[in-house]
């Protein structure tokens, strides 16, 4: 079968490998339908995820359709059409009992890192009982593409960690494709402001689009002023960190409320500067998340329901022999202005 | 009135004073029976308390009965005996709903700062209605004094943000009278592991006492390889920081287990590095908090239940007119094992 | 000046009555501007509410201008504009301290009941510092009518304690003002089924209009059957009974889930039958409450943000001296098709 | 293998039965160590249970050694020593993901019911994975019976739905041995009054032993009053019901404070009086629950760290070739004052 596969820092080719085949006995071999790139993969292509080695299938997103299953899967069967979530989890160690399925201790974030991934014409995942998502009768498969990852990392890294509620203040910093899920998922809870801030005037179009109540280019290095200014000098109940750089979570401690969270979901590369000597004393909370992606039947439930629209995320669309042209386009995102890329296997 | 006056960094006098009026219809003046110095008291007096300015009377604790009130006080009368929280809090503005008093914007961490406090005959006390506590029939002075300040403080900013449930892991950093105020208060909620760390041995032998079912000297640089050790390599569900610095900050960050919180009490005059190259993908949490002293009911009833003994906590016994020997006797507890001295108005 | 006074069952009556003055320090005397009729001056003036004596001045809604104060009053002045809670709360006993208004010991619903209230133009509120709200510069006061009670009351009793979530069903059963109030408010969660249920087809329609996403006529006895069809066969995540009867509070036993709650709103007049016998093992919460008015600042934030739109529940206007006019057509709501009706003093 | 078997109301054998096989991919077959004999064992003697059908080996406790698995097996190997949990639970639908075992829709409260139970040599657990737990090293056997069922009932239906908290008041109706376990567990949690209620005055000694602050016994019709003495007048924070009949849940609604709940245990037959004419205004939450055992692992530590003592609960030993003995015990315990009774397989 054909499959993106990650040859070492800066490589990658699309390659023919075998069929994956059941291992385990919780497994299922999923035919993929659609799957996407990440922002994750890049950093993988950087060399900067130690964990994936050389010759590794990429990809962790995906929906297809069950092919076979090992004999400890239960549900589902060969023939069902399924939303393959980014975490793997067995649903029986103590985190996953927590809810914390980004720490399987056998799962977690495992496919197209540890195992091979779902750029390819068929994946194996692991722990399926628990990873994998019935699609509803209906639904669009594109839409559901972004229920594997982004919406779901955007949602409870932060949203739900922010513990945003109706009438309260929520500034997203960065307006990329992570930062516009938390913006559209921000909104389930109807908070009064949504303040977002990036530096690229496209994004922020868009995010003034997606329903941002107020959109800040922080090229000028006034944005902490602009957001007080926006809250009567009190800051904001909630600051999303959606970039992962040292200055951007601090501009969130800065623009944080006494009494507010900063939800960071930002992949950090560095270690940033905690301004204890005057936090210590601002009853705020910081919270860090890997996505247990434990939101996804909610999630399912609020894109049937229509108040959800996961697809205004979705710019481009390639094919599978096409992929390294959707690479191209997604790493040239400033360029090309693209979001979340389609491509269909 | 006899009263102890701040005079500036390093300097401190017993001075006769006016005794203080009503000045706000909101205002009770109580007659100081007992008080006691915190470790901010001391922290004032080295000149790191920008707020509170030479001639300044210190003190934020203490219990007394009440001598006059204004207008707007109808929760007390004079002759009522009561516990006078460190906090002031006006029980209408958005911070008080909210329980957050610490941030009252009329009120907050005032008393022996921004204005005349408790280490005197008579004290001021604004707020009265939402700032005193009835003192329970037959309730033992001395014992509640530790409610005024630093039991909420462990209590609130360590246990209660800390959420320690039963069966869970906890590490308290620092085991000073703050550290010991947590380790009282956080039995209520039954951990299997109270580990204590500190580098005073005789500090960790109070800790043992106290209730630590374990207890580290981090004098060798060693705490979070033992920390690892005790808990089947996976940190602790709830590191309480109880100190104030950088490394006892740090130390939280690596002893704190995946989906674990790291509440911090310590009063810090220094930024400290957040690893978030690593911890972002941790599930924590981090808390800050003045204490709010919103707990001062629920605490008052395990005294009374005798789930909670704050005498535990008093070393040393002066009188009013010797609050310099109480002062010299805190301020070298190193040398005079003091945890909190008693003065008698 | 001109006041509605309640004189016995069945009986009330446009009175002249002095201006009430200041009684106790925490006393704001208010001008009102605008007021309402609540579904509970009817019950008082059926004589069902003992502790509403003839003489009593009605009425707990209301806007107005400060006209006066007591001296224990800090958060208002004469000429601020203030919206009047129906619910008077001292800030300070134990039950206001743990936002339980509703049982203030000193207050409570007291206004128009146990003292007397806004249907006049003058009314003496007391706690006036926790009991009355600045508007919002450029408020509508009509709207800001609706947040003294009925809005309150439907979103406290109702959406948050039925703790809807995105993508949850919820029924609502009854559709009269309060059912429509836990309408608009339960919109602000995102919930992806909210069916409401009534017998009278004119608030069906109303409720469709306001964001049900299906309405059931229940006069055929079908409805627990209709709600299960539409929830899979499993039943609704958060029943809402807005009514106050046996019959209805029943229905919503028999449309929760397993793990569903019950948020009752409704004033019952009699006791009903909870059916233990096979709801034991369902894994449900049922709530009751009286509104403890603690969601108005949030309530007055979503009204600015536009996220909530009071005066679609106002379809009549009268002035005071109409007021007699103002109760016929609110008291026959199912001909006038009355929602609120706005009283101008 | 020996096996007691239901035979139909009132009939019970000790019949040689073939030991069971694998059947589905999750099971596992366990050799049983230990069992014990449940109240719901006594219902359905009397023939209360529909499910359980005549021929069904009776009991859903233990814990034992695991012979063979299936080969969806992954979390527990042949020769583990495991505590069998009463509540079956595949981890993966939509009731298990929410922590609701209970309701698993493959699984719940199937052992000893709707398939053969522990009260044999051997038994097949479905869903092994999740229904099953390591026991600790040097755990005692005996003690860990009691983790099958009666603690976390007791803990999860009593303690947790009843939001138990330091200072708070909590009474618990029956001091039976389903009361005696959440009056273990409520102490967790340091509440200041534990207020035990029976009509056994043995039962009330027993309770006192085991940390009750009160007991009173309701023969008199006045343990209402005696409550509402006990506690200013006010009534509970927390009402745990362990009876199952309409006096002892009405005797909760007379006794529950404003802002109360009343958590239910009891397994009720009949419907009962829900008094909403005076309680719909009272703020109070009423909880139902069938355990899901979610707190296994929770309770699992506490032991271990000797915070709880189940062996307290056990009066009585036996063989399993004596079983109807045991029952016979059991079913007599006014006479026998039996709580637990172990069978040693």
């Amino acid at each position: 079968m054909k499959a993106l596969v990650y040859r070492g820092p800066g490589l990658k080719a699309l390659e023919d490998r075998p069929k994956p085949a059941i291992k385990d006995p919780g497994d299922a071999i999923v035919k993929i339908l659609k799957t996407t790139i990440c922002g994750t993969d890049l950093h993988i292509l950087k060399g900067d995820v130690a964990t994936c080695r050389p010759g590794r299938i990429l990809g962790h997103e995906g929906v297809g359709v069950v092919d076979s299953i090992g004999p400890g899967v239960t549900a589902f069967r060969p023939g069902d059409k399924v939303l393959i979530s980014c975490i793997s989890a067995c649903g029986t160690c103590e985190y996953c009992r927590r809810g914390m399925y980004s720490h399987c201790t056998t799962g977690g974030w495992i496919l197209g890192n540890e195992i091979d991934g779902t750029q390819a014409e068929y994946v194996r995942t692991p722990h399926a009982n628990t990873s994998l998502y019935h699609l509803p009768e209906g639904a669009d498969e594109e839409a559901l593409v972004m229920l594997s990852d982004i919406l779901p990392t955007g949602f409870e890294c932060g949203v739900l960690n922010g513990k945003v509620a109706p009438g309260s203040s929520v500034a997203i910093v960065g307006s990329g494709p992570i930062g516009l899920a938390a913006l559209l998922t921000v909104q389930f809870y109807s908070p009064a402001q949504i303040i977002v801030i990036d530096i690229d005037d496209n994004r922020l179009g868009l995010a003034r689009q997606f329903g941002a109540t107020q959109a800040i280019n922080s090229a000028d290095g006034k944005a902490a002023e602009k957001v007080k200014a926006l809250t009567g000098g009190r800051g904001v109940d909630t600051a999303i960190e959606a970039v992962g750089v040292p200055e951007t979570f601090e501009l969130c401690e800065d623009i944080v409320a006494p009494g507010g969270i900063i939800a960071n979901i930002g992949v950090h590369g560095k270690k940033v500067d905690l301004h204890l000597e005057w936090l210590w004393e601002q009853n705020i909370e910081i919270t860090t998340r890997l996505v247990d992606t434990v939101s996804t039947p909610m999630l399912l439930k609020t894109v049937q329901a229509k108040k959800l629209d996961p697809k205004r995320l979705i710019t481009h669309r390639f094919t599978l022999d096409k992929i390294e042209d959707a690479y191209d386009t997604f790493g040239h995102a400033a360029d090309t202005h693209a979001l979340k890329v389609i491509i269909a296997a």
